[in-house]
């Protein structure tokens, strides 16, 4: 009998808070790639950029000029996916096509003022800057939207089409799909177990050590047990903490540093700027912030798209689309990997 | 008062197959496209390469010689991601550390010869060789594994890594999770409503004809009201069929000349070999052939990454990783074009 390998026999691992299972068979990274290459995010992005439509003092393409702003920068998206005042499409609800009114807000934030930093290079009180801003957008929007999404999309291949640091903030009258299952998959743990499942996952991974990147005293970074992504993240606090606007000053400027140490750990991975998606789940809002949501822990996401290089992506198509999600390394072998790397970022050995 | 109109007011679309819902912003195909540019796909792939693992008579990476096949050609997949032998994980089980025994066996079948022909230009009894291939998998493999996907990643942007046609057959000892949901939203309206669902959507489609792209007396295909990626479409027999492996000689010449149909407007879109994942679903195998499956119904997902050119396809990135999936443009406008796309291949035309 073959004794169980987790990097050489592939097996199933469980998602709590998706409800969904991924299959890691992390005995095929060996075999060769001979697909798609990516072109290696662009190195030479000039500071500013008169036709850059994030930068200070532009005109974007609706004719409005954005301020002359020296830190963040906040402004309605110019072609929103909602808008505030859709009309109700009134389906006649047959149950193979209903329809339901969306409506929404959609807003850009620019993290600085220079097109050529990021937000690992950024000093701490910039990214505080940043993560205030965010908890703002989260009490303005939240106070009557029940779903406030912000997300950055990083780098082209992530179809971020401008350099520019920026987020973007989405807020729906509806409470989408991927927040409404992972409130079902939370809640049904809270009302099993009597504890927040994120929090009791963050206390067993800050015990286990093997999948954690980087931990501080209020905050964690692991790659998640049940990662689909090859180095997908999780981001979480260790105190029970329902929404961003929960966090104290000190959090805040805690959560400055961690952000800094994990994604410099990203960039150095490839020594490139490493490119993902990131977003961040909290407590519902609007009319649930009169409800019971002590089953939430706030937490973001981050997936990064990179398997094997700064050009080979992993492809999430096939069986993935059709069947199941599946990983070719293990989230131990990923979490090593990040863990190991320096703290310090590649530009700023390299100068 | 506004009255809605589908293509100027984003609106939310219930997914029955899923449980899930799309939000459908139409008005967003107006904003300009700045970002990642992809390589539109190769156009002259020799007939016959020596170094190309599939062709007849090659050696593969392990030391394998394909044989000289004149049509069709199956054979293990080299990388396979389930092998029918790994060991039990055995985990402790704890609720947040799950891990489940996984194993199955991965195939890699040949749909011809010749690296540069697609199956929109191959001959209509040399794709019911495919089809009839299929149905040989689905019973082989059917008899002791509950599922066997059926798959094909096509182009170099869905991160196939050859250009010789071929598609995959990946068979586990478990239903992924994409049947499993689809299985259990099937079973349920099956339950409510009497009546299988997609035998019924199929009726409806068939009678609306706006999201309908072709059809022949056996077979359908349409742009699901729900569909998330821009010309996904949806392919399913009229008369209520379970499985692949239960269509008649004459379905599956059918589906042969349907598939052609298809394909050959795909293509004719924007005058390229049209990229996409598709694979088959129907009722499950193995241990679930002795089980009650009335709620199935045999269909055929294309996912298509393009969406505005041969070169700037959708992202799914950011806000629908995160939280929901949100389209560009309706479903009846992605079908109206389709349909209105003619039937001969724009290869044929042009010699
Ligand atoms: O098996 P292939 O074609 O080498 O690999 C491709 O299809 C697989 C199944 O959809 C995916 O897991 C891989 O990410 C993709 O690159
Ligand atoms: O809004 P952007 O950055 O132009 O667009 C990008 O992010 C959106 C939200 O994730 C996606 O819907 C788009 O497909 C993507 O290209």
């Amino acid at each position: 009998e073959v004794s169980f390998d987790p990097k050489e026999h592939q097996h199933l691992r469980y998602n709590p808070l998706r409800d969904t299972w991924v299959l890691v068979s992390a005995h095929r990274m060996k075999r060769p790639w001979a697909g798609q290459v990516e072109k290696p995010p662009e190195e030479h992005i000039p500071r500013y950029d008169p036709r850059n439509p994030l930068c200070p003092g532009n005109t974007r393409a609706n004719g409005e000029v954005n301020s002359d702003y020296d830190s963040t920068f906040v402004f309605e998206n110019d072609f929103p996916a909602l808008q505030p005042d859709a009309p109700d499409p009134g389906s006649d609800q047959h149950p193979l096509f209903q329809s339901k009114a969306a409506r929404g807000a959609c807003k850009v934030m620019c993290f600085h003022p220079w097109s050529d930093i990021t937000l690992p290079l950024m000093e701490k009180h910039e990214v505080v800057k940043v993560i205030d801003k965010w908890v703002g957008l989260v009490e303005e929007l939240g106070t009557t939207y029940p779903w406030v999404q912000i997300f950055e999309n990083k780098g082209a291949m992530m179809g971020c089409s401008n350099p520019h640091p920026h987020c973007q903030v989405w807020a729906s009258n509806f409470l989408p799909n991927e927040p409404a299952l992972s409130d079902r998959c939370q809640r049904a743990y809270y009302q099993k177990h009597g504890e927040p499942m994120l929090l009791q996952y963050a206390r067993q991974e800050a015990e286990k050590k093997e999948r954690v990147v980087v931990e501080s005293s209020d905050w964690l970074a692991v790659v998640p047990y049940w990662a689909t992504w090859p180095y997908q993240t999780l981001l979480l606090p260790r105190r029970h903490v329902l929404r961003i606007n929960d966090l104290t000053t000190e959090e805040r400027e805690g959560l400055a540093d961690i952000m800094k140490r994990l994604l410099t750990k990203y960039d150095n991975l490839f020594e490139i700027s490493f490119p993902y998606s990131m977003g961040w789940h909290g407590a519902p809002t609007g009319p649930h912030l009169k409800e019971d949501n002590s089953h939430w822990q706030l937490h973001a996401h981050y997936y990064p798209p990179l398997l094997r290089s700064a050009t080979v992506k992993k492809f999430m198509v096939g069986y993935e689309m059709l069947a199941q999600e599946q990983r070719d390394l293990t989230p131990e072998q990923a979490a090593e990997k990040l863990r190991n790397l320096p703290e310090e970022h590649y530009k700023s050995r390299h100068n």
